[in-house]
């Protein structure tokens, strides 16, 4: 969160030959008006924008290859665009340049039943691929919350409430269509469920965030929509209770879909929000996905597990409507979050840790907020060790700004103490750069760079991201 | 396969200056007789020794780090050895120079039961680790068959039968220690179960079979022992009967653990080795993993599956006892596939293709050896649809030599055009790399070079590996 808004020069700064030469290759598809820029120049993070020179719209992999070779003739910026919805100013375009908008890149190009796989162009939802899988007993189970592009989820290595179960967008993404920095596209990896034929170029443009090509196309693994599925909320007497819990569950091989943590402040939040009588203590949400037997089994076994962790009011919804409830109720903690504190906005963490330092991770973490005196509730996808923390701080208040940034600062390094990460599922941006050196080290920091060099040596890909200066 | 044996100098050609200072360093643990040099400088495929000049017995991640720093400042290539099990040529010192030999960093150095996952060095083998795994009730389920070191594991990107259920080297390694080319030591990733921070240099350096870097060390993941398991064996009336089988039951979500396709004359040979008398038909060896419940409930679901599809002979065994036998006859194969031609040596396919073109995949691949007259059992890891041929060939045969290279060529070929992979999990090496340009196109092969050229411009890491000259 910046104290002070950027100043956004009115007209594009592009070399004229460049505006030319797009304008006259895209037409009213190539936009240098204030507004357009201004709303691609940011995302959901608190930062304030940094808008690009323009803004294309590019309908296709050629078309996203020869934007970048016209930029790369002239050495100017490129910044992929998906849905917005990212979290750590991945958008920002800290040196200008051409925003390239994949949102019209959003057909479905195939659906291979048999395969369990799908290919996608950058710009489709998870939601909208979810669509389109109607009717054929399959779904696409990353879900970061937000409908996010595909493509941008990708590029963030996003993951979200079942990653526990069916992992992030590292282990979803089977094979990508790239444009590189210099307008040349490949194609990384094959359909292939798994392959030993060198350099693993998928999972490396993975989580990349636009700084070494831009994801212009996606193939995808599917899942089969499960035939039953559970949802279940249980209170704990402690948070630790709580933790003890999802560690015993995942040691037992109970495959839950989801399981997270909510803070007796969330719950809290919750209940004012979508009118829940939860009893307001740490809770935890569960899923079960399966057969209606493995289910039962599940359920039963997950509930002996909670009573003997100190369990109450062990609620169980097998009926969807019964869980949409309470998992709208979940969905909607964020907002009741926000609710706690009118006026504020929300500075949000995203650490993850070895589950077996969890709750010491959380509990040191406590502490540290008491001592500043903000209020943070906690929610997190707990069978993985990941947790956020939203602290709700009013934008004008930069004593609890800069408290806030200190605590942030403080619970990433006691993460990555813990040997865990700054970021479970966010991404770096421009908003965890400077934990880069502390998580990896300097060498491997080293070789990011050598690498980001080696694909990209005049730093037009996003350039600002992930790297520390 | 090459016709002629190589020569093998029999006095090391190291620079003087470098033997001294490994000679001083590691005294008797720097070996360079014709015996040890010979014997580091081959796998288990059909190529002849290319041994190194020298041999050095590294015990930590330091003395690793020792011999690369030496290596580097006088630019002489450097080979890492584990169990010398890989298939492709891995080991083979095309330009001389010094192989590490990993195999006495063998301990286990972290299990950590809560959060399934151990860290060891890269010397200890994957039984190694399931012995020290006893009384956890965890096990590290990759299996490639060869007892390999978990490292050599890792720098292939091995798999094996149950990665069907548990993933491939890929998904089993959280983290990893590296030397690179210069001597310096990275960490890649950290014990979270999922970051979003930065490039993922863990899933770049597995897989990159030793050319970027030597992996010393590394953290993997670890499962719960299923509380029960079944097996099943079934021949069908044809292998497109049992593929489409293998189709429906992955499509249904059944969490099969393996599924194991044989042809008729592996089984023939099999029956013949191994003294059972298993219809000599196209046969699907199955492995369930859950609880009672939920392996009866999917087993149930799986014979309703083979049956519809022709199956005969549905064979359960739920016993310890009978398990083991009818894996036994599994693993045994390829020894009673030699058996079927005395005298010949079995040079190895192992393409792997979307699963909806596998029956399509085989059937053209059977075609074309009959054509070729020679003599190939099939057998295959079929839920991720990879196979191998092991084409029988005399080592003195030139002719069926020719054919059965051509042949190989031609599969390769076949299944990249399906968009597959001319290998599934034995990785490039050698062998292989005459595959990559088609495989992956140029431009994404100019990108592996250019990560090669970063991280080891020298070219001084396991040299000649992966990357076409």
């Amino acid at each position: 969160m910046h104290d002070k808004a950027a100043i956004v020069p009115e007209i594009s700064r592009l070399p004229a030959r460049l505006s030319a030469a797009l304008a006259e290759r895209f037409g009213a598809r190539f936009a240098t008006g204030l507004a357009v820029r201004e709303q691609h120049g940011k995302d959901e993070s608190s930062l304030p924008p940094l808008p690009p020179d323009a803004v294309v719209f590019a309908e296709s992999t050629a078309e996203v290859a020869a934007v970048a070779a016209l930029c790369h003739a002239e050495r100017v910026p490129l910044i992929p665009y998906g849905t917005g919805t990212s979290l750590e100013g991945h958008l920002h375009a800290v040196r200008g340049g051409v925003c390239v908008d994949l949102s019209r890149m959003g057909r479905v190009l195939a659906i291979r039943p048999e395969d369990l796989d799908a290919t996608v162009e950058a710009g489709v939802t998870r939601k909208a691929l979810n669509a389109a899988l109607h009717g054929t007993g399959l779904f696409f189970p990353i879900d970061p919350g937000a409908d996010a592009s595909i493509g941008g989820m990708a590029a963030t290595r996003a993951s979200g409430t079942n990653a526990v179960r069916y992992g992030t967008m590292r282990e979803a993404t089977l094979a990508a269509t790239v444009v590189l920095a210099d307008g040349r596209v490949i194609k990384t990896g094959t359909r292939a469920k798994k392959s030993a034929a060198g350099y693993d170029l998928t999972r490396l443009f993975v989580g990349s965030e636009g700084t070494l090509g831009i994801i212009t196309e996606l193939t995808v693994r599917l899942h089969p929509l499960p035939e039953a599925i559970a949802s279940a909320v249980c209170a704990f007497p402690s948070i630790d209770a709580a933790v003890q819990t999802v560690i015993q569950t995942i040691q037992l091989g109970i495959p839950v879909a989801r399981i997270e943590l909510l803070d007796a402040l969330t719950v809290q939040a919750i209940n004012r929000h979508s009118k829940t009588r939860l009893r307001e203590a740490p809770t935890l949400f569960f899923e079960l996905h399966g057969s209606p037997a493995g289910v039962a089994e599940q359920t039963e076994a997950l509930h002996a597990i909670a009573v003997e962790h100190g369990g109450m009011d062990f609620e169980w919804a097998d009926q969807p409507e019964d869980r949409s409830r309470l998992w709208q109720a979940r969905h909607d903690a964020y907002y009741a979050c926000l609710g706690l504190q009118p006026g504020a906005r929300s500075i949000t963490t995203d650490v993850c840790v070895p589950i077996s330092r969890l709750a010491e991770c959380i509990a040191a973490t406590r502490a540290d907020l008491e001592r500043t005196g903000l209020v943070a509730p906690l929610l997190g996808h707990v069978g993985d060790g990941n947790f956020h923390m939203l602290l709700l701080v009013k934008p004008d208040d930069d004593i609890m700004l800069a408290k806030a940034r200190g605590f942030a600062q403080r619970l990433a390094e006691r993460a990555i103490a813990m040997d865990g990460t700054c970021t479970g599922e966010h991404g770096v941006g421009l908003g965890k750069r400077k934990y880069m050196a502390l998580e990896h080290g300097d060498d491997a920091l080293e070789v990011m760079r050598a690498i980001k060099m080696a694909l990209d040596p005049d730093n037009i890909m996003n350039p600002g991201k992930i790297l520390p200066d």
